[in-house]
């Protein structure tokens, strides 16, 4: 089996960091590439950058169709050009944000995102909405920082997420979390740990990991998104100027 | 007061047409400019042609705010491209589903939606998620037809139309309709009339009628959409390529 | 087109001022007629004060669709008599309510109200579930002062919103803001700009602003209530000794 | 423990019939006055109807509470005045649609009203939605007819009812029944054992049967209505032309 | 009319005090008797007691139909054995959550429940949920103690609760409270005094006293569980080593 | 990576078919352990057949963690036990409800339910609410057949299932379908195949596939249920007579 990821960046330089981080994920008959983008916005932190990396996302995935890949994870909790895709090709494709945010379900029924600004809280929201899962959404909190800054002092990025998550676990009494952004990468596993610590043990969930590991299921069960939602367009027959 | 009227087609051989249907619904102090892309799909009846078509309604968004116009208009009944504009200007900015669909709740508490495709319901489904409304919907139905086909046999769309919305008062019980496509201009007057006719008197919503009264209203109040749920992004700041 | 707007008050003290506030709202082939009530509730905060002043308010805008008026603005938050008048006449009818809030869902998805006393954050709270809009609507807050006292201090009512709006934002994470009583008029300018001012630009709803430029667009696109939602009564055949 | 009854009719000619009727859904410690209005509409099949009826309804609540009664149902699935009422007295009182509904979802978990006007469905629908009892409401039918033909052709009322009901369990899928007017007394026995014959056994919930349990319950467990919810009017202090 | 109250505990030494504190909740013409478990967990506070005990709950409801009572209710706000029972016998069954809930929305919109751990706060969580009244209930708060310490320090429970229930009425803006515990028996009175003492006059629903009105209301009514809603299971045809 | 699955039936004579059905769905480096149980229901198609069965689905989860395994899947469409489980245990358990209910979510926005008796589809109904995912729920259907009577007439299974999917596509508008027992193994792929021969290209999700898919994912992302939403019993401290 193949996948391949999306990093919807303009550089390669966190391409080897996330090949580490995801292998835990991937069952050992599969294989994953990861790619970036040719063109676009350098993040996505706001629905015109969503717009601009649209494009070039799709492209990738129409590709990667082509080339024989069994199904295309995009690395980015907005969700990225997945619903346009699915007119244009068969394989299975996710986002970062639906497999964990229905997963939250599965493990608590009441549980709450963070994020990094109020830009990617109120996308995240809207996605929640279309999800039909804002039931059990009791919050949606953010750090307040942009995901260039996250990485720059080392260990900032985790004292300020776990300050947001106990406030999440004591004040809007939820039960998990769901860590609003792909760029966390490397943080669920240490902010479980740390809440546990303090006596809150509560589940921390990792977008990429739940996201490679329900691709797997879907390749594996022969499911694919739904040709009555996502009527098929034929490329053939239309303008191809928006996509390479 | 000034608007500006996009219609998100490549051809220009509506907009007269357009001008005379919208006319009624203008305040005498009101100018409109009605303008057409440059590029895109040649009309928005999937999330590939919205992905296709959104730069330039968003180009020309940006463009009618440094022209001086107090609002715009997209006709178009999937709303495409207006949040992501919403983060680059401040004028108020309606599409064609939202203002008809909050109108609806004004006037009924179970209302319809007919649409041209099953790919039009299912974007339409999911801004109707969006908006939050959904528990008022209390159906959205299709009859079938591409847009191109809508006007070709001269009285047939009314016929189609007709027999849709006569099942969604018998069946699924609605008391007032929304027209799901800009195509459909002209049409709401026509069907309500028939229908009361038949004994089923049923408010039928012309969604350009709705939005225009709707962008109007925003303008001489003052109002626009909240900075806090769309932080404004600078374009100077930002690489332009995905904009003209 | 002309518009009769209702202030339901058994005084006509505020008339003047009410016909200043409202004059940017109104296009220019428009003209205004404010009236109040001859019996009723001096004003209306509580349910047992709706029940008082309702039956003068059916009966004024029976007698404004007779002289020919196009359409019946009753400035009052809690929407009196709106859905009784309905039954009885042709041209459209709103309170101050539900256009504010519907609007309120295009500008913002994640918004509050602010309205005088309990008994009137409860009495809207209803309102908010029968519109189906409180998915959207994040708080109902109070100042806790009767309308009465409103306007007794210069700068006290200016005072009591700035600090409850900015709980709402920082405490309650809306983006947009209603307010829920017609007699807060003129505040919503002034608010607006405090709270940009601090670093919290979110817009203030006015009701009458809303309301107003709602009305016109039902006149303009022959929108009204729909009559299958509303069967029409034929008041020759029934005891009229409820309405004058 | 003594319970007023408020029929909300003009005549006292089926007093005698709507005691027989209740009879057994009295304990044996409660006696029970049924009392009509002075002036009000012949019968509340609309809203305008409602509004009224109100005011005698609420004088006639306000007067109970002076005599010593310990609880008020007025015998209408409109709930007409309730809320009022309880600004003004501390008893509890109920009306017929909320004790009805609500008990619906202790027996079924998707259960539909069947009433006898569109009128009434909507006035009905209102109330279900305020109720917060919408997502196992799966339907409202009518049966089209006008109170005062109910009990005309005897046996009539019986096989229209039976025949919507036979619709309502196949075609919409519901479990349980609520008859949607108070003037339907005594059917509901008679359409469960008919519809057991036909091997659809279905339970018919009688609003009147319900109702009345319930005000003895709140009663006999010292509950009423929130203060809270419905802050304290003082009449002393008011203008009392509303309520004789 | 009989009534069997199941008191799923292991011991009989609070049966007298349960007898007492219900006794002005039933009618004259309703003898109550009170039984306990044979087998199960000492007290059900968790997922796994209400496995161990429904058993024995399903085994005392069918002997009780054998024995011929009218009704039973099955002490205990987790609603245990309730939907297994109803599969089995005709007479209708209570337990305290589902009728003290309903109950709550006849008398407040905005209501919020206290109990004793967190596990019974995420098993009422769930009951709110398949209810279908989560619109309503603003919050569920515990006090964090397990249920035999409930009664040790006298005076203790009393002055923990009702700091969370000012609480829930300053923070969560309820305006009734339902008590999620039947350990906490006698309690409500109590707390509705000292909160209208404090100014702060809500009503505090005592799950008992409900659940026993419900359940003579039912009786009387004729009302029992829907068969389509719980197709009837025949234990002669059965393997009846489950129950005894 | 050890996965146990419990079939909770009486008899092994599936579990080598199970091993077979089940073989594509499983990762290289997974085995898979099939067991039944020693009491219980024959099978799982009512409330009271679920309380029969889930002591020893229970016990056999303790066990299997004991024995070192990763995780298990409890193969019933009516999730048995798994909320218990998880009070016990720390190594993630799936029933096949919430897997196969959650991942329709993600390829369409509107899908139903077929299962086997009005019985399971009250009880899938309920676990629906429970999970929160009514919004998208459009329909649960049943083909009224007891589980045992499934695989008698060759070829019978997969006419009664086609005829009643082809009119949840027509009639519901559904656009995937969850088949809602496992004992309708290997029908997926079949009615996959023929819906889109017919020109009706929906999903047809098999509860196991999607199950197993999950339970991997969890097991490689290291997440497990919520001790906040599950919390921690000690068996040791607890009689342990109702698990063996």
């Amino acid at each position: 089996m193949r996948i391949k990821i999306i990093v919807p960046l303009l550089t390669s330089k966190y391409n080897s960091a996330v090949q580490e981080d995801i292998a835990p994920y991937i069952a050992p008959d599969v294989s994953v590439t990861v790619v970036n983008l040719d063109f676009g916005s350098p993040s996505i932190e706001s629905r015109y950058d969503e717009m601009c990396s649209t494009p070039d996302i799709v492209s990738k995935i129409v590709e990667s169709e082509k080339e024989g890949y069994d199904g295309v994870f995009v690395s980015c909790v907005s969700d990225p050009a997945i619903s346009v895709a699915r007119e244009l090709v068969d394989i299975p494709i996710v986002g970062g944000f639906e497999p964990a945010a229905l997963s939250a379900g599965m493990i608590s029924k009441r549980w709450g995102i963070i994020t990094i600004t109020q830009s990617c809280a109120c996308l995240i929201r809207d996605l929640a909405t279309l999800a039909g899962i804002h039931q059990q959404l009791a919050c949606i909190r953010s750090i307040n920082q942009p995901i260039d800054e996250l990485h720059q002092a080392p260990g900032k990025l985790e004292e300020v997420l776990l300050a947001q998550i106990k406030k999440m676990v004591s004040e809007d009494r939820v039960t998990a979390i769901v860590l609003g952004c792909t760029g966390m990468m490397g943080m669920a596993k240490y902010l479980s740990r740390e809440m546990e610590t303090v006596g809150m043990p509560i589940q921390v969930i990792d977008p990429s990991a739940v996201a490679l590991g329900y691709l797997q299921m879907m390749i594996r069960a022969g499911l694919t998104h739904s040709r009555l939602e996502y009527p098929k367009l034929d490329l053939r027959e239309r303008d191809m100027s928006c996509v390479k």
